[in-house]
């Protein structure tokens, strides 16, 4: 009797699947962006006690991408660098002494800049951010500013608030002591509570954190149905899990793993209502949904931080773990498998165009390639170098299956001092052989690094860095 | 039109299901063990370049246990507990000063001890175990005295052979130093070549390990089509990927991941195999195949050795990377999910006896739970303790969340001197909160020793440990 009515729903799908497929002309696109979730934090990427069914089936029924990297290793160049295809040392967001804009940074993301929404609009799709912007909160930067019908989140992230903000959490964190430090010097006043915004406007001030995820996948679910019949660019980026964790009244407590576990159940609970959502409007077949991470887990905060899996490191540094993050793709016409050729979110922009039939008007150096002929047919990536920079240099560069070191730094004092070394020689690492960065085979393939410099050659010639964005802090808070 | 197929398709596997429901009264059961792959090494516990689609497909098909350990972090010990359902301490499987049986070992598994396929031919079972066996190599403990009607494999490890049969691949691999002086002095003999067994005769010497999977898949299947109308149990051990490895002409070369993923990778690909033969017979819905690994992963092997994921340590270690390894289960009557409960391989025993409808007749501490409740209808394990034994000594006790470590002995010396550490004071880990073993909650959960401490007493009074069979060598060859 239930094979009976599998059958019964199996058809009914596909009575439906017929009946929509001229619908849309184009696709709809919903990115969906954490906060710090490191690589093996979901079950399909090897967690034990993290619960993600909605993630897990995802990427069974799409593609599961195992080489996928963030375009930085800390928050705003990451997400600079998703939503223009471009490196971030291309639009100032990669700082010297700041890795990040605070709520006293003076700056946001040039105007000069294009973004996938604002090419979006020009082909007539409806475009939102919910969530968390971090690309300058000044108003001439706000997300409206920039390709975005509709704001509705937090200008920064979710820990820049005054430190009693903190407090209902403390007892679970063993902090570093940087952290408390920091916190006081820098944020002890007021008005640095995280204000919650719709458009231009403070809705909310402090934003009760403990609802921001299912608030957000509400606003997200409300996005879809009021545009279903048009096209539509959603890019959810969830503040968490950046600590400090807080998780809705129905998951606080019940994931194996801690608070932290807690939280990232409950995204993996919208990323279903959301999935849901957009099979129950039959859009399944002209959407890509996108599941991915703006970096590493930040592992300083022990139980509070994620893990990178079998990666080394994580946020902030230019190793494995801090660079590479799940990547998730689904819709109907995504050819279904594991991904390990080398991906990246700066692909997104250049593929979302080109699904779009958008065509960029400017010249502008893009260092994203098309991945839809991987996702459509399983065709290789085009991609088969990885820049890692932090602050402004470049540490480390992958090219084909290696990866060479010039500098090494740790994260786990960061935002503090961590001894940044310039190599005498480069490490050398093999990624598929070798992915956790263990055996430096330098020694033996000394040619590889020949290669690398010719294309760092290239890169360097190529350059233009834009000025340091995030140097600018006024010490006067939003 | 690909729809419509797939409609046919659902609709020939209704019909057939219905016609086979009532074939067999009983359960068949394939237990697929494999040596040294570690907890991270799959796709589906996270690995990055290692794919194995065969067993990803299994485990969303049927039931990923993330908290399933082997009984022994070693070969010959893990195979006892695993065919016994009883800690190995309790029939001689434990050593001082061996961890497992050598070519020169003079005992074996005692006649005193019931294994499952024993038990099962009572119920009219056809029994066979292809692979490796470990038990003892002389005449009267091999397969066939414990319950196979049939033995095709190697008596004992894939290693343990002399030094130039390793040469084909040393060149590929940085053995440790004491990998080198151990087989010279123990095993540089023309007799240490591995043989290949059937039933009780040496069919080939040195057996050519480069077509060891693939043969030892293809009589698997051969067993599979041989008693498809009668109940069959088997037991099919590879004995790879122990080093040192070897892959067949259709592998080697092309994993990611190098050799040792083109290993896998067969093993995965035979996975495919076997579970395709159990449809085609339309034996799934009566069918039950288990697979999981013997301890975790040999690390001082460097890429030649797998992974534990995020686990610490490897085999050898009561470390978790050297216990847990992943657990997959299916069949058509499998409820699917994941499982994050604690199962062990020792909990085979009394399921598959229970599944069977055997009962043992003779008065056994068995350290196993039935957990037919889980895999059928998803209920939670009874299990809260595994001892973590190592030598015959217990080092590490896991008590619902926390694990206990009393002794802490590293592996990667191992067999060498590797700084055993009896504790003053226990390492406290709470391990769903932090898999990895990191954050000692010692001085904040001191109650939960003298909980341990009650378990232990329970233990003790209820063992009896067998005399050290492993001791005894002789320095002669087989």
């Amino acid at each position: 009797m239930i094979r009976f009515l599998s059958l019964v729903f199996i058809l009914s799908l596909f009575i439906q699947t017929c009946s929509t497929d001229n619908k849309n002309d184009k696709y709809n696109f919903v990115i969906i962006f954490v906060d710090d979730l490191g690589y093996g934090d979901l079950g399909t990427y090897g967690h034990p006690t993290i619960k993600t069914p909605n993630l897990d089936r995802m990427a069974y029924e799409g593609q599961k991408w195992t080489q996928f990297y963030s375009a930085a290793s800390v928050c705003t160049p990451s997400r600079a660098g998703l939503l223009t295809g471009r490196l971030p040392i291309r639009n100032g967001m990669m700082g010297k002494n700041h890795g990040v804009f605070f709520p006293d940074s003076q700056n946001g993301i040039p105007t000069s800049e294009i973004t996938i929404p604002e090419e979006l609009k020009k082909q007539g799709y409806k475009t939102a951010i919910i969530g968390k912007w971090h690309l300058g909160h000044k108003e001439e930067y706000l997300p409206l500013n920039h390709g975005f019908d509709y704001f509705f989140g937090i200008p920064y992230s979710n820990d820049m608030n005054k430190i009693e903000s903190h407090e209902n959490v403390k007892s679970n964190i063993r902090y570093p002591n940087y952290w408390k430090q920091y916190e006081l010097k820098k944020l002890n006043s007021d008005n640095y509570n995280i204000p919650l915004i719709e458009n231009y406007n403070i809705i909310e001030r402090p934003v009760d954190q403990t609802k921001i995820t299912s608030r957000f996948t509400k606003k997200a679910i409300e996005f879809i149905q009021n545009n279903k019949n048009e096209q539509f660019f959603l890019y959810l980026a969830h503040p968490l899990p950046h600590i400090p964790l807080y998780a809705g009244d129905n998951f606080l407590g019940k994931s194996k793993r801690g608070l932290y576990g807690d939280v990232v159940e409950e995204i993996d609970h919208g990323v279903g209502l959301i999935i849901n959502e957009i099979k129950q409007n039959n859009l399944e077949d002209n959407t890509v949904i996108i599941f991915t991470s703006d970096n590493g887990p930040w592992l300083p905060y022990e139980t509070h931080g994620g893990s990178a899996g079998i990666l080394r490191e994580g946020k902030g540094t230019t190793w494995e773990g801090g660079f590479r993050v799940p990547g998730i793709f689904w819709g109907g016409k995504i050819r279904p498998g594991i991904i390990d050729d080398i991906g990246s979110t700066l692909d997104l922009f250049p593929t979302i165009l080109s699904l779009s039939e958008s065509k960029l008007n400017e010249e502008k150096i893009i260092d994203g390639f098309d991945i839809k002929e991987t996702l459509f047919r399983g065709e290789p990536t085009q991609r088969d170098v990885i820049f890692y920079y932090r602050n402004r240099e470049i540490f480390a560069v992958r090219y084909g299956v290696y990866k060479a070191h010039f500098i090494t730094q740790g994260a786990y004092n960061y935002p503090g001092p961590n001894q940044k070394k310039y190599l005498d020689e480069p490490l050398l690492f093999n990624l598929e052989n070798d992915p956790s960065e263990k055996y430096n085979i330098y020694n033996e393939n000394q040619g590889v690094i020949n290669e690398i410099n010719l294309i760092l050659e290239e890169h360097y010639n190529n350059l233009t860095p834009y000025k340091d964005l995030l140097e600018d802090r006024s010490g006067v808070e939003f």
